[in-house]
């Protein structure tokens, strides 16, 4: 089975998950006060906007060099695929629900930590889905891979899920913090530094 | 005509559906109580979000697969495609329907009548539109198929819509079995047993 | 500049315009009635969902014939087509408020030949595309189509046309009747006769 | 890397935005009055519907013709587009609240100075990507674009900031003036002289 419509499916969940953000920013009503004092108040919708869209993005550059690996995809990566797009498919809810929580009287740690968590499942299904193609369909590879580069990808998946279980463990603590966390995860892996070479995966 | 823009329609369309789902899943409003507890109180959407979720994508990599034995397409085809599309397109509705009435005090068994019913319409749809392919539009494939293995693949098509008339028929008996039921067809389909090998269409 | 992006574009809008159709169709509030008596109350949500799905349906496998006859485009050619995007785009809308207000005290005829209307400027602006890639980029066709030919493609689209005025001229005598001429125009272009030989246009 | 998924991601996430702008144009509800006089107290959304439609259009346009200069892409490359795509997700938004702000008892002018400074934002992260590919990845360019030629392409590119600063200045002024200019933009666009020669962007 060809990889391009693996390829065109996953980039039309992604370009509509991504997208799907901006409906979490809402319009203040007219009549409910000051517009500059109704959107200031609403500052988390676009923190949690900004935060989402360059880690959803960053996860599609990743998914980009990781199938482009593949020669050919069978069902087990499909299927593999289908679970990464299903974490992905529910951030537009997590967003939301961290934007409208995080200054609100109650439910701060609940929803940073879920909003985490979804990160935390997505960057799971994607290292299995890598480690699955990297280990167990290493003949589906359109050019061989070391064993030592193949662990080294591996590996640095892997580290990725630490920041994101630190986040989740710390929002009983405080939500700012988890979102902090997650958006420094996104502006690192948007520094050169974070490439590490010609592969970001 | 080429079936390269019937793939990326019939992608485009049902990747906006599989990802609309999400929109069903509501961030409770901050005063209405604990957020745990309102977040547990609608589990019924989780459920049905990853229900629909796994059985559009399912019926996505047999698309895929049903689509990728044909070297062109014609007219009829692209009709049958998009009724098969009309169906999948009304997923979200009937998910979200399904999902707001499950622990309803009234309405569950229509709405997961209406549900189910759905999900077997697709599957007649998509049953159609393999048999029309297969039977009468033989010259259009890539490379010929022996009738036996034609009529293999049509066979377990429609023993895949058995499931479906059970949930439908059962719902006014239990919402909850017909959940199970489409939940328990997903998870089938999932299972390295439902390739049966190399063409799991 | 090569068709490809455009097709891929084209497929994309239509493809999301198609898909939002279904927002359009409420679930009815657990606590507002009988969920069998609000939903069949409804019943004008669902058919102005399949009119207007096979209607976008089949504007894209013409579009898709149009589009395909050229080896490739120009500025003029992606900007027409901008047009007939921002129509298709608007048909999610006039959907809805086709839908909303088939029964209700007051403004069904309005709706209804706004409804009409947006279809009609949306088979407009489908017929000043075909028009000018026919006849002032003919040298942008892959090959060359007979004068003959040219003609009677152009004339099937400006008679296409012809039901549209009708129905829009008819929604201040019955909004009923209006849905019902472009139900009938869907059902049309979907009967083999519609067809007429190889070329659908 | 090649270009290809670059386009289809952008392609994706263009296609939702441009598509999801209908979603700000409301039904009137049946009870508020005389659909007429409610369809016509809402022009603003419609007039920012179009403007925001035929903005992103072009924006698309350019796109096509700055991505379809190169040969391959690189990491640097994917993230600034990836800023450029996360300005146009919030257009849907700037667009929602223009409209919705345009004739209110307060806040037009903030309305339309964010709905401007999106539109500059957009055009600064486009002229960014612009000038990243043809001064800094001029090697990736699949064929080299003398230097007098690549000062002209950025030079109008720049130009086209001018009359968003101004949109965004003038809009303490008066937000009528604001979406004056970014129409007046739009309209620019989409005439001949606007493409000065075989490339436009």
């Amino acid at each position: 089975m060809s990889r391009s419509r693996l390829e065109a499916f996953s980039d039309g969940v992604i370009a509509v998950a991504i997208t799907l953000l901006v409906l979490d920013i809402h319009v203040p009503a007219p009549d409910t006060g000051s517009l500059g004092h109704e959107l200031a108040r609403q500052w988390p919708q676009y923190a949690a906007y900004v935060v989402s869209f360059v880690t959803i993005g960053i996860i599609w550059v990743n998914h980009h060099w990781m199938i482009s690996r593949l020669a050919q995809t069978d069902r087990t990566i499909l299927l593999l695929n289908l679970l990464l797009l299903l974490c992905i498919g529910l951030l537009p809810f997590g967003t939301s629900l961290m934007a409208e929580y995080l200054r609100a009287d109650q439910g701060q740690s609940l929803a940073a930590a879920i909003y985490a968590g979804l990160l935390l499942l997505m960057s799971i299904a994607f290292a299995t889905l890598n480690r699955h193609i990297l280990f167990h369909k290493a003949h589906l590879l359109s050019e061989p891979i070391p064993e030592a580069r193949r662990r080294q990808i591996l590996f640095r998946g892997v580290v990725g899920l630490v920041p994101y279980v630190l986040a989740t463990a710390l929002a009983p603590v405080s939500a700012d913090i988890t979102l902090i966390i997650c958006a420094s995860v996104a502006i690192f892996y948007t520094l050169p530094i974070a490439s590490g070479g010609a592969d970001p995966a």
